[in-house]
C-alpha cells in the first residue's frame, strides 16, 4: 500500500487576478516557493512530493499522520498569501491512491469555491505500507542532446519522453513525474522488472532514446528514492549488467506484513 | 528581436551524485529555491525566468545588461553550493534566440565539464527589441477538469496540450512553457492572432480541449506577460468577442525603430 | 532539564572573503535563508532556533534526537554554500545547556580550522525533559515607542531593554533571545514568577519602560511558546490581573518524572 | 547625501495573534524570508537592507526611485500574507534621514492602523548623494570568545559592544547595525577617521575589546559595503599600519557636485 496526498492550494486561480493580474514573476517565485517548502516539510519526514501543477501537487506520504499534515497546512496558512487543502489515501497504486485523495477533496466542494478552505481528511485509511519509486533517466544525455542540442530542443525531446512515459506507466497503475535534467521519478508499487523494461523498449523504438532505471523499495518515499539512487549508480558504475536495478530494504520487508504484491524481487 | 538568455547549472549532474546520491526532497527544493531566485532577480529588470528542465532554464531578457547578469551569476555563487553558467543571444524569434545563445554556451565545453565554470558572454548583441508573449489557458478546466477527474489524469491531460503546443508553435518559432495550474506562457514574437487560432483549432479538433490566449507585446517581458494577463482577463470578462485578445503598448512602438516584424495587430 | 543544539557554520568568516569579499547583501540573504531554514526544519519536530549571531545559533531542541539533527545536517550540506556542525547537551537550566554544548564543539577544533567539519556529537545525554520559556513584550511599545520616536530610536531602545534583560536572565542561568518587533524570547527552566518580577520591576526603574510576559512550560520548545502566547493573550485581554501568567501543560507533567524543579507553579 | 528607506510590515503586530497566536517557529521563518527577500530585490540596485526590528527595517538606498520601491511593494503583496509600507528621505546624516522617513511614515497613521496599508511615500527628495559605511569587526574574535567562550556569552559580549557603538554613533548622526558574526555596519556619512577611532578607543578602555574598520565611501551602499570590506582586507592583511582603512570611489567623486561634507579624507 503507498500513500498519496493530494494537496491544492485553495481558490488560487481567482486570487492571481484579483484585483488585478499579479506580476508574472512574482506569481512563478511564489509557487517554486511552496514547491521548495512542502519538500522541506514533508521531507523531514521522510515524504517527497512533486509538483506537478504547482497548484495541484502530489506527495507519498507514507508514514506521515494526520497531526503532521495539519502542522504543515498551518505553516503554510501562518508564511503564504493563501491556504492549501489536501486529503490523503492509501492504495495498492499510487493511480488509485491519488484518485481516492482527489474523490474526498471535490466532496468538499470546487477548487475554486471561496468557501473551501484548508480541508484536511484521509479518504480511506493511513497506512505505513511500503514505497516503490524508479528513478529513471536518458543515457548519456548531455553527450546527444545537451552538449549539441539546443536548450529548447533538448527540453522538447525531453518532455515527449516524459508524455510517453507516463501514458505507459499509467497501464499500471504508476505515477510518472519530472524532477529535473533528464530524470523522472515514477512512484510504481507493484511493478515487476520486465515491465518496466518494455516501457523502456517502446521508447527506444518509438523515439531512439535510451532509458534506465534504478528502482527502490522501501518503508517511505526517502527511502525508496535514496535505494533507486543507488541502484541508478550501481548502473552508471556498470557493476550491473542491464538497465534496471531494483533494490530492497530487506531487513523492512522481514519484518512487516506485506501489503500489496511486490513482482519481480 | 527578443533577447533571450539560457542559463545552466555548472556540471550539476555529477554532484547530485557526489560522494553519494542527495536526497531528493533537498533536491527538489534547492532547484525550486534557485527558481525562485532568478525569477525575483531577473523580474527586478523586467525579465521572465522559465524553469524548463531545472538545471536549463529559459529567460527572456529584453533590456537587461550584462552587468546585471553578471550580479545574478555572483549572487548564485554567493548563495548556492553550486555556480551558473549564463549566454545570452536576441533574434527575431525566441527559437532562434535560445538557440544562437546554446550554441555559444556549448563551445565553451559541456555541461558537465569540471573546468567549465561560470561561462558568461553574448552570441551577438544585446537589444532592447520587443517582447510578444501568449498567456494561453484552458477553457473551465476547474469545472471540467479539476473538479471531475483526478489529480493526476488532469495532470495528464495538461501535458499532453502542452505538448502538443510546444510542437505547434515551434513551426513559428515560438517557445511555450507551463506556468502552472492550466496555464501556458509562449514567447512568440512576430506571430499574428490567425496563426494562434490555427493552433488553437487543431489542439480543439485533437482533444476537444479549448483554449483561450491574451497576448502582450511590450518593450520587455513583465510588460508583455502583464498586457497578456490583461488581455486574457477581457476574454473571461467577455469584454472580447473571441478567444484571442492582442494588446499592445503603443506608446512604446510609436516611439521606437521597429526591429522585426508584428504581424495581425 | 532543556535539551539545547549549539549550531556552528564551519569556517565561516574565512569563506565570505574568498577569493574577495562577497556582496554584503547576498550575505545577509543567506544568513537569513539558513536561519529561516533551521526554524522551519527543526520547527517540525516542536524545536526553535534563536538566530544569535546568525552564524553561530542557539536551538532548543528537547524530544528531537541525534538522527534528526543529522537529516538536517544533511540537508544544509545539500543546499548551501558551506556547512554546520552541531552539538546537542541538557541541562537543568538553559545557560548549562549551551555551555556544555559550546565544550563539546569546541574540543573538535576552531570555528576556523578549515580540517573541523560537520561535527555533530551529544554533550551528555539528549532528554525529554521540559521547557520553559517567556515571551516578554514591552506595553503599549507602538503608542509609545514606534508611532512617536524614530525608527532607530525606537530599535536603540529596545536594544538597550534587551541588554538589560540578557544581563539580568543570566543570573538564573536563562538566556534572552529578540524575536521581532518589541519581543523577547527567554528559554529559563526553573525560574518563578517573583524572578520574572523582578528583573521587570528593574527594567521599569532603569528604562521606565512596563514589561509583561506570558510564560509557558510544556514537553518542548513549541509546546512552551504556544503557551506562552496565550499567556501574553490573557494578559492584554486582560483576563489576569498581573504582568505576568504563567501556563503549563498539566497533562504532560502528570504523566512525567520530572526533571529540574519548576518554581513558583 | 544618504538617502534612506524606512520599511514597516503594516499592522503586523495584531495579525501575528489573530485568531490564535501563530507558531513561533513559523514566524521567525517569516520574518527572516522578508529579509532574504528585502535583500536579494534592494540589492539588486545596489541596496543593503538592515534587519533591524524584522517588522521596521531600516534600508539604505541611494539611487533607487520610486518606481523600483513599488515594485518592491507589491513583490511583498503578491508573496507575502502581509503588506508593508515604505517612506523614504535623504539627509546629511543617516539619522537624520531615517527620522525624517519615519514621521512621514507616522503622518499616514498608526503602525497599527488597519486602514493604513502600503503607504509608499518620499519625505523631502530621492539623490543620488553618497553612501559612507564602515565594516567593523572585533579583533581575533574566534581566538579570544569563539572558541573558548561558550556561544551564548560571546553573544552577550557582542551584544555589549553594540549597544554601546550605538550609543557612540549616534552622537555622529551614524547607524549601527550587527550584520552577524563579529560583523558590524555604521552608515556612517560625514564621519572623519579620528572619530572611528575615538569610539574604538572608547570599547577597548571600557570592555578590553579592540575593534578594527574597514570604511568605504561610494555612490550607493553596494559600492560602500564593497569598498569598506576591502579596506578590512587591508587590515587583515596588514598591508595598512593602523584599525581604519578608508576607500573611496575616487573616480566617482571627480564627478559629481559633492553634496554633504565629508570629513577627514
Amino acid at each position: 500500500m503507498i500513500q498519496i496526498t493530494v494537496i491544492q492550494i485553495d481558490n488560487y486561480g481567482p486570487w492571481t487576478v484579483t484585483p488585478n493580474p499579479r506580476r508574472e514573476s512574482d506569481l512563478q517565485a511564489l509557487q517554486s516557493k511552496l514547491y521548495e517548502d512542502l519538500n522541506l516539510m514533508f521531507g523531514m519526514y521522510g515524504g517527497l512530493v512533486f509538483y506537478t501543477r504547482f497548484d495541484n501537487l502530489i506527495a507519498i506520504t507514507n508514514g506521515i499522520n494526520l497531526e503532521i499534515h495539519k502542522k504543515i497546512q498551518e505553516s503554510v496558512r501562518n508564511r503564504y498569501p493563501f491556504t492549501i487543502s489536501m486529503t490523503i489515501a492509501s492504495a495498492e497504486t499510487p493511480y488509485e491512491a491519488q484518485l481516492l485523495a482527489t474523490k474526498t477533496l471535490q466532496e468538499y466542494g470546487s477548487a475554486q469555491d471561496s468557501n473551501r478552505r484548508e480541508v484536511l481528511d484521509i479518504a480511506n485509511e493511513l497506512v505505513d505500507g511500503y514505497v516503490q519509486i524508479a528513478h529513471i533517466d536518458i543515457n548519456n544525455i548531455t553527450g546527444t542532446l545537451t552538449d549539441v542540442c539546443s536548450t529548447y530542443d533538448t527540453y522538447f525531446k525531453v518532455n515527449m519522453v516524459k508524455l510517453k512515459l507516463m501514458e505507459e506507466f499509467l497501464k499500471y497503475g504508476a505515477l510518472l513525474f519530472f524532477i529535473g535534467g533528464d530524470n523522472f521519478m515514477a512512484p510504481s508499487n507493484g511493478m515487476g522488472e520486465e515491465e518496466y523494461l518494455k516501457i523502456f523498449d517502446k521508447i527506444k523504438m518509438d523515439y531512439n532514446i535510451e532509458l534506465k532505471a534504478g528502482i527502490g523499495i522501501g518503508k517511505n518515499a526517502e527511502e525508496a528514492a535514496n535505494l533507486a539512487d543507488i541502484g541508478l549508480e550501481e548502473i552508471r558504475g556498470k557493476r550491473v549488467d542491464k538497465n534496471i536495478c531494483i533494490l530492497k530494504n530487506e531487513n523492512f520487508f522481514k519484518n512487516i506484513n506485506k501489503k500489496g504484491k511486490i513482482y519481480g524481487i
